[in-house]
């Protein structure tokens, strides 16, 4: 098993951990949470991959990413209390998975041949948009349009990563530089309170 | 016309007429009342033909369905309080569409060689999701996340289904002895107000 | 450049603008902004593709439609009082953009050779449920299920398209035919206050 996929099961595993966790602070049921925790890990790799016209979507061909979830979200009822201490260690691998979505849905929407900037569209989609469709099955107005968290990191690497591909940096060297470009820029927009300009 | 079909149709009318009471409740006029019966009838076979790729989605190829989805709308408006007072004949058809969708969606799925895991999956979406839409589609928290319904019968369900299948038992049985099961579970569900675990 | 494309994008522009404005009035920031101006614009015709099985989506395949979403953006954060006082333009231009993705979705729908029944209602999604999608992402219940703007104007103008059509009317005339009767449908429906019955 190599090590992109690995970390690719382990974004996914963090996202459906933040999902169950939304689905117990709205009182959801157990059917209710694995839905939410469905939806946040795999939501935005779906919406992308019916807009491309990849289908059945790429979750129907590898159980792997169904069992995670499964696993996430009895994780989550055992250890609630003790994985609300991790908040570090959590924000690290939601960190590297955005990243890691950003660049998978990038290459998947490049393979057909499609604009790099729609590439791009779609590699923020696919990290952004399982976020986007758990608030709005919460009855939430997804937090991301108000407080933008990690779209414009997602963006900004993504560019990162189509300029080296362009210039021809070897592959594990461009993946590794932009998932540590996107943990910096997060970081910093963390300590540093950065944020979009509101429109109102 | 085969009794399969007629009773599929039969889950579109019921399915139609709730999501067009739901509608009323809500103040909307014909337009919105003609999308939510709509979207509470065919939403949730919609969603799984576009995850596993079939399109146009089957209610394009039979007209049938839009036709019945008018007459439910048209009978609700007219009939509506008398309606209201055939709460358990609505549920038992409620029950047999929901047993049928499961059913109809998990076999639709299993003819692309899927697993059946996911199959059993887009039974449950196609049988549940319609409701899931309609709830946010009408600005409500999907009822189902909170207050699990059905959503367990059609799993069970399904995996009645597919056990029997797998023993070859003759298909009209396997498919009556899984209605009957998931009406026979609905019944006891109600009447003993069984619930899932909350996971506040 | 044909004038019927131009028009299209003029349609595409001011439905983004519209979704900018929406955007704004929900204090949301700029990434918010532009993903509410996009669906605004496109989520209509997007849900279209996605049912009838045409992908990549149409946007996909001509970035001029992102670049005008993108200029509205920046056009309504830099003009927006200006806008404001430019209602009347913007509703022509509305109203001529929701009868021309009337007449292209239904076209693009009846090449597949599916009923014009469906080809007529999928003209209808293709103008109606950006709003739609517009509303549900920022947390309101869909304007148009409560007080129906303009869904009827669609179907009635798709209706129209249709009969000239099977006339063998010379193309260019049923377009203009079939948006100046939606026009002209509109303005009457607003003058006169013309509403669906509620169903409460």
């Amino acid at each position: 098993m190599d090590i992109i996929y690995a970390l690719d099961l382990a974004g996914t595993f963090v996202f459906a951990i933040s999902g169950t966790l939304t689905a117990a602070n709205k009182k959801f049921d157990i059917f209710g949470a694995l839905v939410i925790a469905f939806v946040t890990a795999l939501g935005g790799g779906t919406i992308r991959d019916v807009l491309i016209g990849s289908q059945p979507v790429s979750w129907m061909l590898d159980l792997n990413y169904l069992a995670i979830i499964g696993i996430a979200v009895v994780v989550s009822l055992f250890f609630k209390s003790y994985i609300q201490r991790l908040r570090k260690t959590m924000f690290l691998f939601d960190t590297i998975g955005i990243g890691l979505f950003t660049i998978l849905g990038l290459q998947k929407t490049l393979l057909l041949e499609i604009s790099p900037v729609i590439a791009l569209m779609m590699g923020t989609v696919s990290a952004v948009f399982g976020g986007v469709l758990r608030d709005i099955l919460c009855g939430e107005v997804p937090l991301i349009f108000r407080k933008e968290i990690y779209a414009t990191a997602c963006i900004a690497g993504g560019i990162l990563f189509l300029v080296l591909k362009n210039l021809q940096v070897n592959y594990d060297i461009s993946v590794w530089s932009t998932v540590l470009f996107i943990i910096v820029l997060r970081i910093l927009a963390v300590k540093r309170k950065w944020s979009l300009p509101f429109i109102a």
